[in-house]
């Protein structure tokens, strides 16, 4: 299976990583909008293209792996590249999953390939998990917790503040609103008791700290419905303890057969976010992959795909080791 | 979609009560082996009828959900349906998956019917949760813990030795090796390392009380190889502290990207094995209705149902609200 890549920063790596760790996969290419003589990526003999070059390659490449931005350049990029490749990407603009799925699903029919969007762990396995458990105990709520774990929107959003230099924010479940759920309780929480955001912040010289505290903790959206902690470190800090991109969470499903109740948990802990995102998306490639193979096109989310598409592994195999 | 459902044992009597509390399904029957004057179901106005009745209801039945016993029942009972009927089992012997799936197969093509064979939530939701864990992550190992619950062949295994009037035995994974794969140890683990076993047992009369202690505890397969405690308890007590039939489990599946650790963990906590066995039935009972009408056929597993099946839902509201 031939594998493109457009785009090669946290994700990009992420996904090239995954690709080389899979027998059946190929990385052809990774396409990007810079210069590609500026851009060195990790695997070796690989080539770096612009993204031009996508004009006219869609003999060799089976799956293009878009790993964009979902503010600007996935509604954009995904679309287009449907009309030439099977595609996927980690779309994740919560209410404008409508419209991108109509519009990559206009275009991979009319090219008759597979557009997988939305495509992760949240969106991604987050979402099977709550329609599994929705679809087998109809009455019931989905509890959604994120964390501990590195949020970048956030961690960006700190950093457009004035005086700062650099930050990490992390996401955390507060730790009593997961007991209540895990309980069965099926509690009424607000936005303020199922998160807290910690963030930590390394000023420039002679920034007014106070006030970087105060622009934080009341940024509407961000950090204004949020028990929020602001710590002030060292560049030296930063580097040390903040460097990786971890994240994680869980989904609580509280469901009920009458009188019983029954508790269904899905919960992750990963060392790099990216890494395990680019891991999801390469096996949600090999399936864009087999079912174009056997006719089908379209847009496509993870509910449409079964679980036997992800891995390389025959159904005898699957049937005898994982049943 | 009309319901049939064979067998009305604890399995039975769940699928029922999740039939019932789905609007798009409606039972048509509860079938039976027994004389159908002697059984009593919970449905109201629902019939009970002679499985030799199924020989000519072929028109009035979507999906037959078969509720008998691995041991001897699902083998003979699920390909013979699958040539009358869209059927689904909960097959769980595992070394004799293949030839049943085979069974069941050539059955449910001939016929045009699609068979869903070990359906449950182990084989079931855990068997997709280790596949998709082993698909996203490769390199991984997917450990399966069951309990804190009542293991309906051990407690029969207890039932059957001389001088035991009643017994219940819960099968208990030990804390320690749950924690060490949850931390990414990846430890090799031995049975007894795994589980502990519980036994509560009612003597009968006069009975050798220590004899029988000695007969669990070094009974093969059952509990020679674990560590088991025995604890002798009244009638009362039994009734009193033991009729319900909770279990559960986790699938914890520590894998890597390179230096990078992930653990991912489906865990259920449920409190009446055969009623959450019985919704998960359902849920797949809609997948085999609406999969068979798009002219799918043969036998399946849960590896090769796209989540989208189970759901009573289109895919606009599950995109909207899941995704």
């Amino acid at each position: 299976m031939k594998i493109g890549i457009l785009g090669y920063g946290n994700l990009g790596r992420g996904v090239e990583k995954a690709v080389n760790a899979n027998a059946d996969m190929e990385l052809v290419a990774v396409f990007t909008r810079r210069d590609p003589a500026g851009v060195a990526i990790a695997s070796k003999g690989v080539a770096v293209r612009h993204v031009d070059d996508l004009q006219s390659m869609q003999g060799e490449i089976d799956v293009l792996i878009i790993c964009g931005g979902s503010a600007t350049d996935l509604p954009e990029m995904t679309p287009k590249y449907a009309a030439d490749y099977n595609v996927i990407d980690s779309f994740d603009t919560h209410a404008n999953i409508p419209v991108h799925f109509e519009n990559v699903d206009k275009a991979a029919k009319a090219a008759g390939k597979i557009g997988i969007i939305s495509c992760g762990w949240d969106p991604g396995m987050f979402s099977v998990n709550r329609l599994y458990a929705t679809s087998i105990l109809p009455d019931g709520e989905a509890y959604t917790f994120w964390g501990r774990g590195v949020s970048q929107g956030h961690s960006d959003a700190i950093r457009r503040i004035e005086g700062v230099a650099d930050a990490r924010q992390y996401t955390v479940p507060v730790p009593e609103a997961v007991e209540r759920v895990r309980a069965g309780e099926n509690p009424a929480l607000t936005t303020r008791e199922k998160h807290t955001r910690e963030c930590f912040v390394v000023a420039k010289e002679g920034a007014d700290k106070a006030k970087i505290e105060e622009a934080i903790k009341t940024m509407p959206n961000y950090f204004a419905d949020y028990d929020t902690t602001v710590t002030f470190i060292s560049r030296e800090e930063m580097d040390r303890d903040h460097a990786g991109l971890p994240h994680g969470g869980s989904v609580i499903y509280s469901g009920s057969t009458g009188d019983k109740k029954h508790v269904i948990e899905y919960s992750l802990k990963l060392d790099s976010n990216p890494e395990f995102t680019g891991a999801v998306l390469a096996a949600y490639a090999r399936a864009a992959y087999r079912m174009n193979k056997e006719g089908a096109s379209g847009a496509k989310t993870v509910f449409d795909i079964a679980p036997a598409y992800l891995t390389s592994l025959s159904g005898d195999e699957i049937r005898a080791h994982f049943l």
